[in-house]
Protein backbone atom coordinates (compact mmCIF):
# COMPACT_ATOMS: atom_id res chain seq x y z
CA UNK A 1 0.00 0.00 0.00
CA UNK A 2 1.30 3.53 -0.62
CA UNK A 3 2.13 4.78 2.90
CA UNK A 4 1.81 8.37 2.25
CA UNK A 5 -1.81 8.33 1.68
CA UNK A 6 -2.22 7.17 5.19
CA UNK A 7 -0.49 10.31 7.05
CA UNK A 8 -2.85 12.79 7.74
CA UNK A 9 -2.09 16.78 7.52
CA UNK A 10 -3.47 19.01 9.53
CA UNK A 11 -3.31 22.50 8.36
CA UNK A 12 -2.23 25.04 11.10
CA UNK A 13 -0.95 23.18 14.04
CA UNK A 14 1.00 23.93 16.01
CA UNK A 15 0.63 27.39 14.77
CA UNK A 16 -0.44 28.94 11.50
CA UNK A 17 1.53 28.01 8.29
CA UNK A 18 2.59 24.84 9.16
CA UNK A 19 1.35 21.76 7.53
CA UNK A 20 1.85 19.34 10.29
CA UNK A 21 2.08 15.71 9.20
CA UNK A 22 0.43 12.98 11.96
CA UNK A 23 1.67 9.75 11.13
CA UNK A 24 -1.03 8.32 14.13
CA UNK A 25 -3.24 7.50 11.09
CA UNK A 26 -0.65 5.65 9.66
CA UNK A 27 -0.10 3.67 13.10
CA UNK A 28 -3.26 2.86 13.26
CA UNK A 29 -3.97 0.92 10.44
CA UNK A 30 -2.41 -2.54 11.01
CA UNK A 31 -1.19 -2.87 7.81
CA UNK A 32 0.41 0.37 7.28
CA UNK A 33 1.82 0.07 10.78
CA UNK A 34 3.43 -3.62 9.65
CA UNK A 35 5.03 -2.49 6.38
CA UNK A 36 6.20 0.70 7.67
CA UNK A 37 8.34 -1.33 10.21
CA UNK A 38 9.15 -3.98 7.94
CA UNK A 39 10.54 -0.97 5.37
CA UNK A 40 12.26 0.89 8.25
CA UNK A 41 14.24 -2.35 9.43
CA UNK A 42 14.61 -4.04 6.32
CA UNK A 43 18.11 -2.15 4.58
CA UNK A 44 19.25 -3.38 8.63
CA UNK A 45 18.48 -6.57 9.22
CA UNK A 46 21.24 -8.83 9.49
CA UNK A 47 23.82 -5.88 9.76
CA UNK A 48 23.89 -6.67 13.56
CA UNK A 49 22.39 -3.75 15.28
CA UNK A 50 22.93 -4.18 19.05
CA UNK A 51 20.45 -1.02 20.28
CA UNK A 52 17.62 0.86 18.27
CA UNK A 53 17.51 4.58 20.10
CA UNK A 54 14.36 5.96 19.85
CA UNK A 55 13.08 10.19 20.23
CA UNK A 56 10.54 10.68 22.62
CA UNK A 57 7.84 10.52 22.49
CA UNK A 58 6.78 9.07 18.49
CA UNK A 59 10.18 7.91 18.05
CA UNK A 60 9.34 5.13 20.86
CA UNK A 61 5.95 3.36 18.87
CA UNK A 62 8.67 2.80 15.90
CA UNK A 63 11.74 2.40 17.79
CA UNK A 64 10.03 -0.23 20.28
CA UNK A 65 8.89 -1.92 16.86
CA UNK A 66 11.62 -1.75 14.83
CA UNK A 67 13.85 -2.99 18.17
CA UNK A 68 11.47 -6.18 18.58
CA UNK A 69 12.21 -6.62 15.22
CA UNK A 70 15.41 -6.70 14.79
CA UNK A 71 16.06 -8.45 18.07
CA UNK A 72 17.65 -5.22 19.16
CA UNK A 73 17.71 -3.68 22.57
CA UNK A 74 15.87 -0.31 22.89
CA UNK A 75 17.04 2.70 24.16
CA UNK A 76 14.94 5.75 25.29
CA UNK A 77 16.31 9.25 24.42
CA UNK A 78 14.13 11.60 26.48
CA UNK A 79 13.36 14.83 27.31
CA UNK A 80 15.35 16.51 30.52
CA UNK A 81 13.92 15.06 33.79
CA UNK A 82 12.37 12.15 32.43
CA UNK A 83 14.78 9.36 32.72
CA UNK A 84 14.98 7.83 36.71
CA UNK A 85 18.61 6.77 36.77
CA UNK A 86 22.16 8.93 36.07
CA UNK A 87 21.98 10.56 32.41
CA UNK A 88 24.14 12.42 29.96
CA UNK A 89 22.73 15.02 28.54
CA UNK A 90 22.95 17.44 25.11
CA UNK A 91 21.40 20.73 24.32
CA UNK A 92 20.14 21.83 20.99
CA UNK A 93 18.64 24.60 19.95
CA UNK A 94 14.92 25.59 18.91
CA UNK A 95 13.35 28.10 17.21
CA UNK A 96 12.91 30.12 20.58
CA UNK A 97 15.01 29.12 23.27
CA UNK A 98 17.41 25.68 23.81
CA UNK A 99 16.17 22.40 24.59
CA UNK A 100 17.92 19.02 26.37
CA UNK A 101 18.17 15.72 25.61
CA UNK A 102 18.84 13.05 27.82
CA UNK A 103 20.18 9.08 27.90
CA UNK A 104 21.09 7.08 30.37
CA UNK A 105 24.77 6.78 31.13
CA UNK A 106 24.81 2.79 31.02
CA UNK A 107 22.56 2.97 27.61
CA UNK A 108 25.06 2.11 25.24
CA UNK A 109 28.38 0.10 25.61
CA UNK A 110 31.07 1.07 24.02
CA UNK A 111 30.89 -0.35 20.16
CA UNK A 112 26.80 -1.28 20.46
CA UNK A 113 25.48 -0.80 16.77
CA UNK A 114 22.60 1.71 17.09
CA UNK A 115 19.82 2.31 14.69
CA UNK A 116 18.50 5.81 15.67
CA UNK A 117 14.60 5.88 14.90
CA UNK A 118 11.90 9.21 14.97
CA UNK A 119 8.68 9.75 13.21
CA UNK A 120 9.39 12.71 11.19
CA UNK A 121 12.76 14.93 10.15
CA UNK A 122 12.43 18.04 9.70
CA UNK A 123 15.35 20.94 10.65
CA UNK A 124 16.94 17.60 12.44
CA UNK A 125 18.08 19.41 15.39
CA UNK A 126 16.67 16.89 17.37
CA UNK A 127 18.19 13.79 15.64
CA UNK A 128 21.54 15.91 15.76
CA UNK A 129 21.62 16.11 19.51
CA UNK A 130 20.36 12.47 19.54
CA UNK A 131 23.52 11.34 17.62
CA UNK A 132 26.03 13.44 18.95
CA UNK A 133 24.53 11.73 22.92
CA UNK A 134 25.08 7.87 20.91
CA UNK A 135 28.62 8.72 20.22
CA UNK A 136 29.36 10.45 22.96
CA UNK A 137 28.55 7.23 25.10
CA UNK A 138 30.59 4.95 22.66
CA UNK A 139 28.16 3.77 20.05
CA UNK A 140 28.83 3.81 16.07
CA UNK A 141 25.49 4.83 14.13
CA UNK A 142 24.86 2.61 11.42
CA UNK A 143 21.77 4.87 10.45
CA UNK A 144 18.84 7.30 11.30
CA UNK A 145 15.59 6.22 9.62
CA UNK A 146 12.44 8.24 9.93
CA UNK A 147 9.06 7.86 8.46
CA UNK A 148 8.55 11.41 6.77
CA UNK A 149 10.93 13.64 5.72
CA UNK A 150 10.64 17.65 4.95
CA UNK A 151 13.51 18.00 2.82
CA UNK A 152 12.99 21.73 2.37
CA UNK A 153 14.00 22.01 5.88
CA UNK A 154 16.86 20.26 4.99
CA UNK A 155 17.18 18.06 7.96
CA UNK A 156 18.70 14.73 6.13
CA UNK A 157 21.93 16.49 4.69
CA UNK A 158 22.54 18.23 8.08
CA UNK A 159 22.90 14.42 9.12
CA UNK A 160 24.09 13.34 6.30
CA UNK A 161 27.04 16.02 7.34
CA UNK A 162 27.55 13.90 10.01
CA UNK A 163 28.63 11.05 8.59
CA UNK A 164 25.48 9.28 9.34
CA UNK A 165 23.24 7.39 6.74
CA UNK A 166 19.97 8.99 6.24
CA UNK A 167 16.95 6.83 5.05
CA UNK A 168 12.95 8.41 4.87
CA UNK A 169 10.11 6.31 4.15
CA UNK A 170 8.27 9.37 2.22
CA UNK A 171 9.00 13.22 1.37
CA UNK A 172 6.16 15.89 1.54
CA UNK A 173 6.92 19.30 0.08
CA UNK A 174 6.05 22.35 2.25
CA UNK A 175 5.99 22.39 6.10
CA UNK B 1 15.75 -15.91 31.38
CA UNK B 2 14.29 -14.33 34.55
CA UNK B 3 12.97 -11.01 33.34
CA UNK B 4 12.52 -9.93 36.96
CA UNK B 5 16.26 -9.33 37.69
CA UNK B 6 16.81 -7.28 34.26
CA UNK B 7 14.86 -4.65 36.12
CA UNK B 8 16.40 -1.72 38.04
CA UNK B 9 15.77 -0.56 41.28
CA UNK B 10 16.02 2.88 42.05
CA UNK B 11 15.70 3.92 45.77
CA UNK B 12 14.05 7.09 46.91
CA UNK B 13 12.92 7.90 42.98
CA UNK B 14 11.33 9.96 42.45
CA UNK B 15 10.93 10.91 46.04
CA UNK B 16 11.98 9.71 49.75
CA UNK B 17 10.57 6.11 49.84
CA UNK B 18 9.50 4.86 47.31
CA UNK B 19 11.24 2.52 45.18
CA UNK B 20 11.03 3.14 41.73
CA UNK B 21 11.39 -0.46 38.71
CA UNK B 22 13.07 1.13 36.10
CA UNK B 23 12.25 -1.27 32.77
CA UNK B 24 14.62 0.59 30.52
CA UNK B 25 17.25 -1.75 31.83
CA UNK B 26 15.19 -4.43 30.32
CA UNK B 27 14.57 -2.97 27.17
CA UNK B 28 17.91 -2.25 26.59
CA UNK B 29 18.82 -6.04 26.64
CA UNK B 30 17.94 -7.61 23.18
CA UNK B 31 16.99 -10.94 24.79
CA UNK B 32 15.04 -9.93 27.68
CA UNK B 33 12.82 -7.45 25.31
CA UNK B 34 12.05 -9.93 22.78
CA UNK B 35 11.10 -12.34 25.54
CA UNK B 36 9.02 -9.54 27.33
CA UNK B 37 7.26 -8.82 24.11
CA UNK B 38 6.89 -12.07 23.17
CA UNK B 39 5.28 -13.26 26.58
CA UNK B 40 3.21 -9.97 26.88
CA UNK B 41 1.45 -10.87 23.45
CA UNK B 42 1.27 -14.70 23.69
CA UNK B 43 -2.05 -14.94 25.15
CA UNK B 44 -3.80 -12.57 22.88
CA UNK B 45 -2.40 -13.98 19.48
CA UNK B 46 -5.31 -15.11 17.13
CA UNK B 47 -7.92 -13.11 19.52
CA UNK B 48 -8.00 -10.73 16.51
CA UNK B 49 -6.40 -7.71 18.67
CA UNK B 50 -7.38 -4.54 16.14
CA UNK B 51 -5.67 -2.46 18.36
CA UNK B 52 -2.91 -2.06 20.68
CA UNK B 53 -3.21 0.99 22.95
CA UNK B 54 -0.07 2.08 24.72
CA UNK B 55 0.12 4.89 27.38
CA UNK B 56 2.92 7.95 26.96
CA UNK B 57 5.76 7.56 27.43
CA UNK B 58 7.12 4.12 28.43
CA UNK B 59 4.03 2.15 27.23
CA UNK B 60 4.38 3.67 23.82
CA UNK B 61 8.05 1.39 23.42
CA UNK B 62 6.43 -1.85 24.65
CA UNK B 63 2.82 -1.49 22.73
CA UNK B 64 4.51 -0.30 19.70
CA UNK B 65 6.65 -3.20 19.66
CA UNK B 66 3.46 -5.49 20.87
CA UNK B 67 1.38 -3.91 18.19
CA UNK B 68 4.01 -4.76 15.55
CA UNK B 69 4.47 -8.55 16.69
CA UNK B 70 0.37 -9.04 16.67
CA UNK B 71 0.15 -7.35 13.15
CA UNK B 72 -2.38 -4.96 14.69
CA UNK B 73 -2.38 -1.17 14.87
CA UNK B 74 -1.27 1.37 17.15
CA UNK B 75 -3.37 3.79 19.31
CA UNK B 76 -1.29 6.43 21.45
CA UNK B 77 -3.30 7.51 24.47
CA UNK B 78 -1.40 10.79 25.39
CA UNK B 79 -0.96 13.75 28.47
CA UNK B 80 -3.01 17.02 27.52
CA UNK B 81 -2.05 19.11 24.57
CA UNK B 82 -0.05 16.51 22.89
CA UNK B 83 -1.99 14.75 19.94
CA UNK B 84 -2.83 17.66 17.11
CA UNK B 85 -6.10 16.53 15.99
CA UNK B 86 -9.61 16.38 17.21
CA UNK B 87 -9.67 14.44 20.70
CA UNK B 88 -11.64 13.13 23.32
CA UNK B 89 -10.76 13.37 27.05
CA UNK B 90 -10.38 11.85 30.54
CA UNK B 91 -9.43 13.23 33.91
CA UNK B 92 -8.06 11.19 36.74
CA UNK B 93 -7.03 11.82 40.17
CA UNK B 94 -3.18 11.65 40.79
CA UNK B 95 -1.94 12.14 44.47
CA UNK B 96 -2.16 15.67 44.53
CA UNK B 97 -4.38 17.32 42.36
CA UNK B 98 -5.80 16.28 38.64
CA UNK B 99 -4.22 15.09 34.96
CA UNK B 100 -6.35 14.16 31.84
CA UNK B 101 -5.65 12.06 29.16
CA UNK B 102 -6.28 12.09 25.27
CA UNK B 103 -7.01 9.67 22.62
CA UNK B 104 -7.92 11.02 19.01
CA UNK B 105 -11.18 10.93 18.66
CA UNK B 106 -11.36 8.72 15.52
CA UNK B 107 -8.22 6.66 16.41
CA UNK B 108 -11.00 3.47 17.63
CA UNK B 109 -13.79 2.11 15.55
CA UNK B 110 -16.60 0.96 17.46
CA UNK B 111 -16.12 -2.86 17.98
CA UNK B 112 -12.44 -2.70 17.80
CA UNK B 113 -10.62 -5.19 20.26
CA UNK B 114 -7.92 -3.68 22.06
CA UNK B 115 -5.27 -4.28 24.09
CA UNK B 116 -4.07 -1.73 26.41
CA UNK B 117 -0.30 -2.01 27.33
CA UNK B 118 2.05 -0.22 29.72
CA UNK B 119 5.21 -0.83 31.40
CA UNK B 120 3.75 -0.91 35.48
CA UNK B 121 0.51 -1.28 37.24
CA UNK B 122 0.90 0.76 40.66
CA UNK B 123 -2.76 2.46 41.98
CA UNK B 124 -4.25 1.95 38.31
CA UNK B 125 -5.86 5.19 38.03
CA UNK B 126 -3.70 5.61 34.70
CA UNK B 127 -4.64 2.40 33.37
CA UNK B 128 -8.44 3.01 34.55
CA UNK B 129 -8.99 6.61 32.76
CA UNK B 130 -7.27 4.68 29.43
CA UNK B 131 -9.98 2.11 29.73
CA UNK B 132 -12.78 4.37 30.70
CA UNK B 133 -11.69 6.60 27.52
CA UNK B 134 -11.42 3.63 25.01
CA UNK B 135 -15.03 2.26 26.04
CA UNK B 136 -16.24 5.56 25.62
CA UNK B 137 -14.84 5.34 21.99
CA UNK B 138 -16.39 1.74 21.56
CA UNK B 139 -13.94 -0.53 22.47
CA UNK B 140 -13.93 -4.09 23.62
CA UNK B 141 -11.26 -4.20 25.71
CA UNK B 142 -9.48 -7.82 25.96
CA UNK B 143 -7.34 -7.34 28.91
CA UNK B 144 -4.35 -5.08 29.79
CA UNK B 145 -0.87 -5.96 30.34
CA UNK B 146 1.97 -4.79 32.10
CA UNK B 147 5.39 -5.62 32.21
CA UNK B 148 5.02 -5.10 36.03
CA UNK B 149 2.66 -5.03 39.31
CA UNK B 150 3.08 -3.75 42.48
CA UNK B 151 0.43 -5.47 44.02
CA UNK B 152 0.12 -3.93 47.80
CA UNK B 153 -0.79 -0.83 45.45
CA UNK B 154 -3.80 -3.02 44.61
CA UNK B 155 -4.41 -1.26 40.62
CA UNK B 156 -4.34 -4.82 39.36
CA UNK B 157 -7.52 -5.11 41.52
CA UNK B 158 -8.77 -1.95 40.70
CA UNK B 159 -8.74 -2.83 37.28
CA UNK B 160 -10.55 -6.20 37.31
CA UNK B 161 -13.65 -4.27 39.24
CA UNK B 162 -13.92 -3.06 35.70
CA UNK B 163 -14.46 -6.25 34.07
CA UNK B 164 -11.27 -5.80 32.41
CA UNK B 165 -8.41 -9.15 32.69
CA UNK B 166 -4.87 -7.91 33.78
CA UNK B 167 -1.83 -9.64 33.06
CA UNK B 168 1.22 -8.67 34.20
CA UNK B 169 4.94 -10.25 33.56
CA UNK B 170 6.29 -10.08 37.81
CA UNK B 171 4.79 -8.74 40.50
CA UNK B 172 7.51 -6.56 43.49
CA UNK B 173 6.56 -6.06 46.67
CA UNK B 174 6.93 -2.65 48.27
CA UNK B 175 6.56 0.69 46.71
Amino acid sequence: MDLKETIRTIPDYPKPGIMFRDVTTLLGQPRAFRQAIDELVQPYAGLGIDKVAGIEARGFILGGAAAHQLSAGFVPLRKKGKLPYKTITESYQLEYGVDEMEMHEDAIVKGDRVLLVDDLIATGGTAEAAIKLLRRAGAEIVAAAFVVDLPELGGADRIRALSCEVQALMAFEGH
